[in-house]
């Protein structure tokens, strides 16, 4: 198996990428390519002593950074490494691709450069987030603004077949996001919705969800917009951050706060960690018709293997015939 | 000044509401309309040794609880306490409405029963939510499920009078719920949306917000539809309930958790009160020709005295004919 791997997305962009990339090389047997400028990474390789075995690298000149549009990948920058990465993907050269680098960049280029799966109307962005009792799927976090009943009715679906086949979740709780429990709540979108969803045999849909209930774990998988989705997923990251930053400020601010941090540590280290999504490794463009992955934009080594591991996976559970399959 | 409260809105009435009412009674030498049963009131309030004085009672025979559907304040329960005391509200009986009872009942009511300012097309929920640096106003929190762009750049104005006059915030700073900063961001109900609040002079308009950058305190004002209002109000509460109780168990679950608690309990419960909206008191429904506020649900006497206060406030800045005026 060949994973492609954007050596330059990210926070800590190219040496926690390679770093990554070598320990999967390792743990998982792989071939990798890695994209971007080739005598950076090899500068970094060789000066960390990291081994590029069974690592290729496919040169190419541009970064899209933070700044640049969401279009940048299909226009201005496609000799960079991740439009570079995505025209590999599409032309067979691996079985899947992942980036740390813009989400917004990753789901343009996943969702118009990448071919679909037959049948799929739109490809969506799916990320993992914390619950009180483990996680759940979002779909779609933010790549269609605008949807159509029936493209949540392929969220719903593809989610499933994903968190079945790569999550080991069996037979997932699909919701769907809304403003109230009743069926003819939301807007025509979400009536429609409602109605397919509740229709549909193959979704174990359990009705709508309200924001309140969505961090306590309802649900395997809460299918909604982009729109929608995007808000949630920032704000429910941007409340679970400046909750932990108070909790630092309190800990951090005192003598007598550190030595209460002291004597929690062990619970404060593993609630860090239970909300902490890079655990996930990476969210699944779910609709393209070869796998990409966006990984977070902060990710370590540890993030990207796990990534890598995800999209092995993903190719191995042969999870695109089965949507293709389920339509 | 004469008031009309709720006296079965929420978990804690009548107990708590009549307490509340008391308490504003002697500290803002007001009159009150409390609606309810007359029975049970005079009951509680002897039991509890409370004075009536200045607390006049409207009997009622109904309550519309939880498990209600918000139509059913105009249509099956009419003798109920919230009904009755928006029917009051529009006959010129009382300057204000308060109640702690179903939002969704209150704002059809205060939508639909209670005239609205002339000018406005809708009104709309704006509950205040406490962010890093203070709290914010979030418009609209669900009361309009389908909105057009008009109708946001309204809420930016009332929220801002809102602010401006009864909240003692100078030159508001109002931003747009949105999927990304760039100003053709999103549905083309924001991308107009997004024209609009630029080119009124009046709002001080900061352009698109993230979810990300919400819990920040980036601006005072949040402006939304009330689909995307409400999922936002509630995934914002939820997390920081899930993330509140996380660390409720990590202080509690062991004799070093409570220890840890004792050494920096005066930063936990500043934390814990910072982040509780009860003190915030009500949210208006803006919009309705008379003053409505929504008391939260778990509301004590303490908050409905605080709702009560920004109600007389309301009244007194002469706000509704501030809004009239800027239309």
């Amino acid at each position: 198996m060949k994973i492609i791997v954007d050596a330059f997305g990210g926070d800590n962009a190219p040496l926690e990428i390679i770093k990554g990339c070598v320990d999967a090389v390792n743990e998982f047997g792989i071939h990798i390519i890695l994209t971007g400028d080739e005598n950076k990474i090899k500068e970094v390789a060789q000066s960390n002593s990291l081994s590029m075995n069974n690592i290729e690298v496919y040169n190419c000149t541009q970064v899209i950074t933070m700044d640049d549009s969401a279009d940048s990948v299909l226009k201005s920058k496609k000799d960079s490494s991740m439009a570079v990465g995505i025209k590999l993907l599409n032309e067979g050269k691996g079985d899947a691709f992942i980036s740390a680098g813009s989400s917004g960049a990753l789901c343009m280029g996943a969702t118009l450069a990448v071919k679909r799966i037959k049948g799929i109307k739109r490809p969506a962005f799916a990320p993992m987030l914390p619950t009180a009792n483990g996680f759940f799927m979002l779909m779609d976090g933010g790549a269609n603004i605008d949807c159509r009943p029936e493209m949540l009715v392929q969220f719903a679906l593809m989610g499933s077949i994903y968190l079945e086949k790569v999550m080991d979740i069996k037979n997932p709780k699909v919701g769907l996001a809304n403003v109230g429990t009743e069926e003819h709540k939301g807007t025509e979108l979400y009536q429609t919705a409602h109605e397919l969803l509740a229709a549909n045999d193959k979704i174990n849909f359990i009705g709508n969800v309200e924001g309140r209930d969505i961090s306590e774990g309802i649900c395997d998988l809460l299918v909604c917009d982009g729109f929608t989705g995007n808000l949630i997923l920032k704000t429910y990251e941007g409340v679970a951050i400046t909750l932990m930053n108070e909790m630092k400020k309190m800990f951090s601010g005192s003598t007598k706060g550190k030595l209460s941090a002291c004597l929690v540590m062990k619970d404060l280290k593993a609630m860090k960690a239970h909300f902490d999504y890079n655990k996930y490794g990476g969210a699944p463009i779910l609709g393209a018709s070869r796998p990409v992955f966006k990984a977070h934009g902060n990710a370590k080594a540890n993030t990207i293997k796990n990534a890598i591991r995800l999209s092995i996976n993903y190719v191995k559970a042969d999870a695109i015939n089965e949507i293709t399959s389920s339509l």
